[in-house]
């Protein structure tokens, strides 16, 4: 087992009608105008708007607000948002919403301080400074509500690149997992799918963090046995309640632990895939990737497949495929680039762009001949 | 599955060579005079006393050394080292050792700014400060290194109660497995079955927290599983950092999301018997009292033990108390209150014992006639 590090001082309130809590939270920790940031508008909806600001009027916290973060938030909606922040003065972000949401919240957070944001994301610069954040988490998916980590895309240079420091740990996230009743089916999916690939992006790393191996089956068993049960009934509460907290789980940490980081070779492909495609949903894309990548590795590491076709009730890898790919069927999902209306002269291109990034994967480090492999068995 | 909080805001550096890293740590948070706190002098034989003073005196951080805290801390021992804390004007703990060390430091720490502790474990007064606490964990158990809790032994009313707060997560604690090579065989099985029973104590409260449940029995039987390993070969690096880790983990919140608190029976049970008899390791008295707890309640709430006994790999409960029992014989431990000398005509008073709690359990609140009961189960 590897030598690890763990902190994470994220606060969670989690369950039915907490929502109302966040501005208690927000002034016991002295802050007095904060910047609420949201999406399309589907809070104004389903009564989470009205809760929020209530609990934040209720504890006198002023508030300005900017609308409009999309899947696959950009750089320039962000920077767009950090000079609306900076204009208002603001002491703190409140982020309403998923993962594209929460993320941009971050970068906000983070560039608030910064001359140009894009250099952090380069490494370029360091970051000192960060606004404290507050989440309401409307979908569970990404795990932003619990960790430092954060995604944007550079629409300019299509780029989809990751940041992220210890600043950006969120101070308080409520989840009420009674709000994502109302989520399309496909988005119920997607977000399980993403949690599972954080999970199984650590998980091949080291079969001697035991404790760690386990817990990760344990989730993504629970995680797939839930999303069975939404697909029955979208309402019923414990599974929306266990699949929001194993998708909290699955990236806030204790899913990695000994793990040196995590592989991370199927997100950043997927990140290359977006990023010329920015309709693909990221959950969508991953639940792709993630067969082709395993089918490829598992003749190159035999060693480290030892075990993780148990989850899907099988005892070798070939059969575990057989049945992951089967379930995402069942959920109707893509099991493939062409599902994705991907044609196949693009596979070039998307290699190309996957070979911008510095570093591809962990245990093993990919060459061009890999991706490409992994692109076609992903066809 | 139940509404939870959840915050826990310690750092854990955890692995191999990693003692030496808590003078940085100490100096980063700008503490400067710091009591080292410790038990009977076991970490002078196997090196760490000399790490850790040679860290705090590269870092330039004062400290004063007090010694002597041994198996069920008593109010006396922490009495005395406020005293000692005030008297040297320290600004922070450093707790070296196992549950009982850390454990005593907590109460030192909100002791350091009460004019009477057991008032606050009466519940009659509020902490509003604590010292800052670093922990150098020596044997893997009571999970204290990672959450805010603490239980000392009041020797005059021969009382063992817990406390807690918030102010009383570490700041930093240091969990180098290797350094437990050389514990005693009965210590390593007593820390496995105390942090089985911490898991058992949330278990059984909501069958409706999945994710919760499922990590609790990887959790298990991970434990079991190092625990059989250490008996083959106790310097199995790997299966002391698997043990490790999930003994944390059994106690930092984790094992508990959406158990309402958890039970905390048997430790009530427990800590009445160890503080008639000191002697008793709170380990191995657990591992007497929850096969009994379960005898009894299983008959009473079936629909709660629907499915423990997986972790034995058992499909009933009759079948898993006995391979738990078997289990207990198999690694040397008692399975009965009279392998643990108590007498049989002593029932009568370690029940009026127990009786002075003021609740013993939570989802069935305990009469006489139930723990009369469980003690005979128990004989």
């Amino acid at each position: 087992m590897n030598n690890f590090s763990f902190y994470n001082p994220t606060k969670i309130i989690f369950g039915k009608n907490r929502i109302t809590e966040i501005g208690k939270e927000i002034r016991n920790n002295n802050h007095k105008r904060i910047l609420l940031l949201a999406g399309q508008g589907s809070i104004k909806t389903n009564g989470v708007y009205d809760q929020i600001t209530a609990s934040l009027k209720e504890n006198k916290i002023d508030f300005v607000e900017m609308w409009g973060v999309q899947a696959n938030p950009t750089l320039e909606k962000v920077n767009e948002t950090i000079e609306f922040a900076r204009k208002h003065d603001v002491d703190s972000i409140l982020a309403v919403g998923g993962g594209s949401v929460i993320d941009s919240a971050k970068a906000v957070a983070v560039g608030f301080y910064l001359d140009d944001l894009w250099l952090f994301m380069q490494r370029k610069v360091q970051a000192k400074e960060a606004l404290p954040l507050y989440t309401v988490l409307t979908i569970s998916a990404t795990g932003s509500e619990m960790n430092s980590g954060f995604v944007i895309t550079n629409s300019k240079t299509q780029q989809k690149w990751g940041g992220g420091s210890p600043l950006l740990f969120p101070r308080v996230s409520v989840i009420d997992p009674s709000i994502q009743f109302s989520l399309p089916w496909d988005q119920t999916v997607n977000g399980g799918l993403d949690a599972i690939a954080h999970i199984l992006e650590y998980y091949f790393v080291d079969d001697k963090a035991i404790t760690t191996r386990e817990i990760d089956k344990a989730l993504i068993r629970t995680i797939i046995s839930m999303v069975d049960r939404l697909q029955e009934n979208p309402q019923d509460y414990s599974a929306r309640a266990n699949l929001a907290w194993s998708a909290t789980l699955a990236l806030n940490g204790i899913s990695g632990i000994g793990m040196n980081g995590g592989d991370w070779a199927c997100h950043t492909i997927e990140h290359a895939l977006s990023a010329l495609h920015p309709k693909i949903a990221h959950g969508a894309g991953l639940g792709v990737i993630f067969p082709a990548w395993i089918e490829y590795m598992v003749f190159k590491y035999p060693e480290k497949f030892s075990d993780w076709f148990e989850i899907w009730g099988e005892d070798n890898s070939i059969s575990a495929l057989i049945s992951m790919r089967n379930k995402l069927r069942d959920w109707g999902s893509p099991v493939a680039l062409r599902d994705l209306c991907i044609r196949k002269d693009e596979l070039d291109k998307i290699a190309d762009k996957i070979m911008e990034f510095p570093v591809i994967g962990s245990f093993s480090k990919f060459t061009r001949e890999d991706i490409e492999s992994i692109l076609i068995l992903a066809y």
